[in-house]
C-alpha cells in the first residue's frame, strides 16, 4: 500500500491555474452562532490551485470540517478558513456554510412563544492575504400591496415574501439582531404560532403598513446604511404574489 | 459485435418478480392535449418484470417515447402504454408524463389576455389487463382566510395556494375544462396580467369569498362529485400562509 | 378580546368530511432516535375533520410539536400522535417527520471515520383506533452496471444511486441497523472520507459486485423479507446513470 | 374606473434608487435559437428605478414578453431588452430566459439518434447604454477518476457531472456548436439512447479518458480561450461522486 500512486501531486503542463477547487454539498450537523444552536449545514469548501499542480487533495477538506468541533461563529470561521489554506497548501480559498437558523419569537398580543426558521449562509474567504466574511439571510415576511389597498373598496392582496440580505462587515454582527432589524421593514413579520388576538393584530398591522417590493428593499437599505459596522450589502425581495403565478422582485446593491 | 453478451436476458434465480422497472427523469419536448400545445415533459416509464428474467431492456423505453410523434392525449397515451408492454414483453406497466400546461385567461374587467401555467401529470397504466388513466393538475389560486377577515377591523390575510386534483375517469376529460371548474372554487383565480381595474376586482372578489383550506377542498370535492364522468378523485390544497412560514393543508379522498 | 369570533368552530352544512387537515412544511430542530442526534426536521401533521365542523385549529398542531421536548423515537412518536388526536379532538390523523440522519462510518482499509447523511421519514398514523408506524430511508450507494462490465474490454459505468426503503413494523427497528443492512446490497457503500487505499478498495469492490437496478431491489427485498419484524415494505432504487441524463428505476412492493 | 389611483407613479422621498425591479418566475412557452425549438422558459425581467419614482409598472413586463412572438435568439433578445427599457421608461435593465434546450445526438457505434437535454440561460442586459449578452449552459457529462483508475487493479469510479459554462461574446455563438465543443472535453459524452455496442464504446472511452474535475475545467477553458469570439467566460464542473455523497467542484474564471 505504501507505493500507491499520488496522481493529484503530479506536474500539470497546461499552464492553467484554477480559481477554486474543492467539495460542495457535504451535509453535516454543527452548532451555529453564540447561542450554540444545533443545526444541519450544507458545506462548500474550495481553494486556489496553481497551474503546475494536477489536482487538489479532496479528502483533506472533509477531514478538516469533520474534525472541527467548535461552534461556528465569525471567529471560528476565520480560523477554519486559514486552517483550510494551510492544510491544502494554498493562498486563496473560500468556505461557505449554509444552514437553517432558528429564533424564538413572541406573538404580538398573546405573548405566546414559537420558533421561526431562516436560511442563513456564512462565507469566509481569503484572497490576496485578506480575509472577508459575508452573512446572507433569507427572511420570510408578509408584504401587502399599496396599490391593491388604495384602489379597492376593501381588502388588499398580500403574500409571503423572501427578503434576502447579504452583507459584508469587518465586525461580528449578530444574526438575530440583523433579522429583527430587517423583519421590521416588511408589511408584517411572520410567526410560527399565533392565537386569534394575534391574528387580528398581524392582519391589521399589515393593512396599516402596505409596501411594494420596492418599498421593502428601500426600507431595508435605509436601516442597513445607518448601521455603521456594515461596509457593503445587497438586499433583494421576492414577493410570491397572491394574484399572479409569478413573483415581483427588487434588488439594491450598496454601495 | 454480433457476439456481444445480453446480460439482461439471462435467467434470474432469486424467485423475486419486480413490480416496476424502467426509466425516469427523461426530459423531452412533446405536444399535449387536443390544442396540440408544444411543451417540455418529464417522463417515467416502467413495466412488470417476471421473477425469472434478470433485467429489462432500458433502451426500448427511450426508443419508444422518442419515436412517438403524435400529440399526447387520452387516446394516444393508451396506445403508447399498450405499445410499451408489447415492446418490453410485459403484461403490466405504467407511463407518467408530467409537463407544464398553458391556458389563455381573460382578465375580469379589462378583458386583457394572458397565459397561466399549470403542472399536469397524465398517467396511463395497465394491470390485470385493465387500462387506467389518471389526470393530475396543480392549480395555483388565491385563498383568503375567513377567520382573519371576521376578527379584524379591516383587511384579511391571503396568499397563493396550490390546489392539486388527481382524478380517474373512464372518459376523456378536457384539462382546460377541469382547471376552470376547480379554479372557480378558490377565493379568487390567478392571472398572468392584470390592469388596475382588474386588480381592484380580484382584491374585492377574494375578500368577498373568504375560504379556509378546508372550504377549498370541500367546494372542489362538491363540483367533482357532481361530474358524473369522474369515478374517483383526490383533492388537496396547500396554502402558503402569508402570516406563517409553513403551510395549511387539507385532503379529501373520494370515494 | 374575549368576544373574538371562532369561525372554525361554526357548523358546516356541506356534508363533507375531510380525510386530513393540518399543517406541513414546519421546520424545527429536534433530536432523533436512541442516539439523540440533534437534527432539523420538516414536519407535517394532520387529522380527520368530521362533516359538521367548519375548520380545524391550526395553531394547536404548532403548539404541540413546539412543546414536545423529548427525543423522537418509535415510542414518543406514538405518544405524540395520540396527543395530537386528543388536542385536535379527532379520531384519525398522521404525523410525518422528515430529517437528515447521520451515521459514523469507518473507511474499509484505513479505518478513518467520517459521517454519512441519509434522509429519513418517520410516520405515525391512527385510523380506526389502530396505530401504524412507517420508517422511510433514502440511502445513497454506488451501482455498477453488469452489462457494461461484461461487454467492455475494461472499465464499467457506475454512478450514485438512491435506494429508498419504506417499511412497516410493529416493533422498533433501529434506523442505523436497517441502513447497514441495505447499504450492503449495493455494488458498494458510500463514505464521507476515503484515503487512497480505501479508494482502491471501493473501486475494486464495486467492480467485483456489479448490480443492475433490478439486482439492487431484489437483493434488498431478500434481506428485508428475512427480517421477521418487518410486515410490509416498498423498496425502490433510482440510478443516476453516468452514461445517460435520465435514471434507471425499479420498485418491489411486499407483500 | 377612470379615476383609479396610480400609486406606483407617486413621488418617492427616500432618495434611494433601485438597481433592479421587475418580475421573476414567469413561465411561458417560446421558441429558441435558429432551430426554432419549441420549449418552455422561465423568465426574469427587471429595470433600474430612479430614486424619485415610487414603483415600477409590473404588468408591462408581462405584457411585453407575452406579446413577443418571435424566436428568441441573440438579435431578438437584444431587441426585446431595448423594448423593455422603452416600455418601462428606464435606462438600465436585464432579461434572463432560462429553458431546456434539446439536441439530437448520434450514438457512437450504432448511429441511432436520440435527444439530449441541456438547461440554458440567455441574458441580455443594458447598463450605461451598453448592451451585454451572456449564454449559460449546463452540460451533463461523464467523468472518470484518474486516481481511482491508476491505483486500482481494475475498474475506476465514474459518475455524472455537470459542466456549467457562462460566456460573454459580442458575436452570436451557436448554442449547439458550443455544447459539442464542451462535451468533448469530458471523460465521455452522454446520450439518450445507446445500444450495447455503444455502451461498450462509451465505457471504454471513459476509461481511456480519465479526468479529474480539475482536468475538465482546464480542458474546457483551453478550448474556450482558443475561440476568439468569446471575450469572457466562467467554467465550473460539479462531479456527483459515485463513491461519496457530496460533489467535487472546480471553477475557472477568465480572464
Amino acid at each position: 500500500m505504501n507505493t500507491i500512486a499520488d496522481v493529484q501531486s503530479t506536474h500539470d503542463m497546461r499552464n492553467q491555474s484554477i480559481n477554486r477547487v474543492g467539495i460542495r454539498g457535504l451535509r453535516l450537523p454543527l452548532r451555529l452562532s453564540h447561542e450554540e444552536q444545533a443545526t444541519v449545514a450544507t458545506v462548500a469548501m474550495s481553494v486556489y490551485l496553481p497551474a503546475e499542480q494536477k489536482g487538489t487533495h479532496m479528502s483533506r477538506f472533509v477531514a478538516l470540517i469533520e474534525s472541527f468541533d467548535e461552534v461556528i461563529d465569525y471567529d471560528t470561521l476565520k480560523l477554519l478558513t486559514h486552517t483550510m489554506l494551510r492544510d491544502l497548501d494554498s493562498n486563496a480559498g473560500e468556505i461557505e456554510i449554509q444552514a437553517p437558523f432558528f429564533r424564538t419569537k413572541t406573538a404580538p398580543i398573546s405573548g405566546i412563544k414559537s420558533l421561526m426558521d431562516y436560511d442563513i449562509t456564512l462565507t469566509g474567504s481569503i484572497e490576496n492575504n485578506l480575509y472577508h466574511q459575508t452573512l446572507k439571510m433569507v427572511i420570510p415576511v408578509t408584504s401587502l400591496c399599496p396599490c391593491s389597498k388604495e384602489i379597492s373598496a376593501y381588502g388588499a392582496h398580500n403574500q409571503r415574501s423572501h427578503v434576502t440580505v447579504c452583507l459584508c462587515s469587518a465586525d461580528a454582527i449578530e444574526i438575530e439582531e440583523m433579522i429583527a432589524l430587517i423583519e421590521n421593514q416588511a408589511s408584517c413579520q411572520l410567526y410560527g404560532l399565533l392565537k386569534r388576538p394575534d391574528e387580528k393584530f398581524v392582519t391589521e398591522y399589515a393593512y396599516d403598513h402596505p409596501k411594494f417590493v420596492e418599498d421593502i428593499v428601500r426600507d431595508v437599505a435605509a436601516v442597513l446604511k445607518a448601521e455603521k459596522r456594515i461596509q457593503r450589502f445587497v438586499v433583494e425581495s421576492e414577493n410570491f404574489e397572491s394574484i399572479h403565478n409569478h413573483s415581483a422582485y427588487a434588488k439594491i446593491v450598496y454601495p
